[in-house]
């Protein structure tokens, strides 16, 4: 039975600095709002403000926990997170995900899986011996989300509306866990323009596909618009950890997002392509000049949701072609799959600093649930196991 | 290597009759186009035309395979399916998939599994003994598909873009596979307006979050419009299909199709809600009097990128909930289960009938790669074997 109201079971150490209010407290609410008890929390319900972007009062209790924008959710006997599997009154959300800290997004399944065991070594998290990770979303059947202490990795789909959905639920569940000011990773792919293959881009912001910086979305029949803005500071944060060693470009810049990866991103190799190879050429060129380094198909939903809930998120995405040259990925697989790993370093560099900071790594070798003590023998062990029938 | 001229070694029967050109023989162009040899391939290459709607030439070859609307693919070396883990040249196209008829989209890989698995049973598709089913994208990462002789099972994904990109793929795999007329079904989940949870509804066509019967697209910074229509003999035939015995009614109307779950389907559950429950019912209302009975992600994009392929195809969903009453997914886990399995069911019926009247359904028994004399002894014989240690 779910998340109660005598404070947090979890290990929700990794911003305590940040916060002097006990989660044992009841929060105040910071905007002359109305106290209500429901349903055993003790958040205060507020009457719907005028909307004021950014102001953290309605995205943010005192103590820095994520605040929904959205009333409604207090008065619910439970909220169901339908694609996640997960639920507020079903599961205690509090004690799963309380120390969540990074919540970091990417496409498929398998690449968010093998984020998150390198995450894993990277922060030197240790899982109990005998134990592996496993996809806690494994019952939804359409995202795979996989948790290293602090660090949360899912797998969003493709497009604005699959991103959409998970926001909406990854956002909710941030509140129900009480989670204090985290920070949201899109760790994706993209089309480049004007940079090779390979080369990693931080966004700078997000366009749509007519070079509007806003998310528009039909609700109640009427058109609403969200603006697409990321964090620069998080932007600049992450272009510095950079190496000049790394083999490869780091760049920011727009970022432009699509609705279509054929003809709304100007390919010729669609079903259906009306214009010819010099209109696409002339839009190309026309884009870049406007500030567009790449084009993928999630940062305007992942920018104005993150925005809007007041969520410090940034954009990196390596680039697997550059669109001035050809339409189709045509790298083999082995240079895809090293391509792939480059934003995942970038921000595994960005996350150790951060925990290094708050002297929260194990610098004490690698993670998983296995205690290697010497790497050689551990070595002879397994191969002399294999070899007895 | 791949496609070759000298015409299908599939076993492209199932709708031979409607064809009286041989696949070995050029097609002729029937608009007075270009004839133009390129890459080995007999089709001819063609002027962009006007747009007309539904002018059969523009979408198939007098022999009734799938022609592309777009002057480009037959240009290029090869084309590579990214997103389906499939080329044109690396893979026989032809030999895989020109014996398809039915194409099936479904928004899970496990919900489509399960489709191709039973679809199999229904139409006594027989595999050889000691094989399975196989996910022939299984190394995309991104989709799941699934083949059952005349059957393609493939999910798609949540949302409108990610759909698209599997219909641009997948129209281009019918165009290189020389796939006859195929017929695409998107079964699927949805929220109803007014009518009770566990109803099939058959979409009479798709319109968006402002009642727009198109879908909408930029494509190299203008906005592209599509009409997203369905075919309605297919959409009655299926009508003809529910039975009286079913113990769910079988409806058809209007299906609006959005690019949120929650804001974008007036949800008071996101993680953001601006309106009040007033507002929700009033718009509910709204869109119930103009026609609309069922909420999903899907449709706009399956109707108009369908149509503009002069696809035959059709939407079959079933609802969730009533969203006059709630917004969250309430119904136990087994009772989904039988829902979802009904608009397969009708469409399997379809399917079914289709292949029985060209003579193509195998009446001894289900399929699968078992040869089963006596379920029985079958039974007894896979008990005692589990017995042995």
């Amino acid at each position: 039975m779910g998340v109660q109201d005598s404070g947090s079971s979890a290990d929700n150490d990794v911003d305590a600095a940040s916060s002097a209010v006990d989660h044992q407290e009841p929060r105040a609410a910071s905007a002359g709002s109305c106290q209500q008890q429901q349903n055993g929390r003790d958040r205060p319900q507020c009457e719907q403000k005028q909307d004021k972007e950014e102001a953290p009062s309605l995205t943010r209790y005192p103590d820095g926990s994520v605040r929904l924008r959205n009333p409604h959710i207090q008065l619910m006997d439970q909220d169901i997170l339908y694609h996640l599997a997960l639920g507020s009154e079903s599961h205690d959300l509090v004690s799963m995900f309380g120390d969540v800290k990074f919540v970091c997004l990417g496409g498929t399944p398998k690449r968010m899986e093998q984020f998150a065991f390198s995450i894993m070594d990277e922060i030197g998290h240790k899982l109990p011996a005998g134990t592996t990770l496993l996809d806690i979303s494994r019952y939804s059947y359409r995202y795979s989300m996989y948790k290293v202490g602090p660090v949360l990795a899912i797998s969003h789909g493709m497009g604005i509306p699959s991103v959409g959905i998970l926001l909406h639920e990854v956002i909710k569940l941030m509140y129900h866990a009480r989670v204090r000011d985290p920070i949201f990773f899109r760790i994706g792919t993209c089309g480049g323009i004007g940079i090779e293959g390979g080369t990693v881009v931080i966004s700078e912001d997000a366009v749509d596909g007519l070079l509007r910086p806003t998310l528009e979305l039909p609700v109640l029949g009427k058109l609403l618009q969200r603006p697409a803005k990321l964090d620069k500071k998080l932007a600049r944060e992450l272009k510095s950890l950079a190496s000049a060693e790394d083999p490869y470009d780091t760049v920011t810049g727009r970022t432009m997002c699509t609705y279509d990866f054929y003809e709304g991103q100007g390919r010729l190799d669609g079903a259906f392509c009306d214009y010819t190879e010099a209109d696409k050429m002339h839009y190309m060129t026309q884009i870049h000049k406007a500030g567009v380094v790449n084009i993928e198909m999630e940062s305007l939903s992942f920018a104005a949701l993150t925005h809007h809930a007041g969520i410090k998120a940034a954009v990196v995405c390596v680039t697997l072609m550059d669109r001035l040259k050809n339409d189709q990925v045509l790298a083999p697989k082995e240079v895809l799959d090293e391509w792939q790993s480059r934003p995942q370093i970038l921000v595994s560099r960005y996350i150790k600093r951060y925990l290094s900071m708050k002297g929260r790594l194990s610098l004490d070798g690698p993670g998983g649930s296995m205690c290697v003590k010497s790497p050689r023998r551990f070595k002879l062990v397994q191969q002399e196991s294999e070899t007895y029938d």
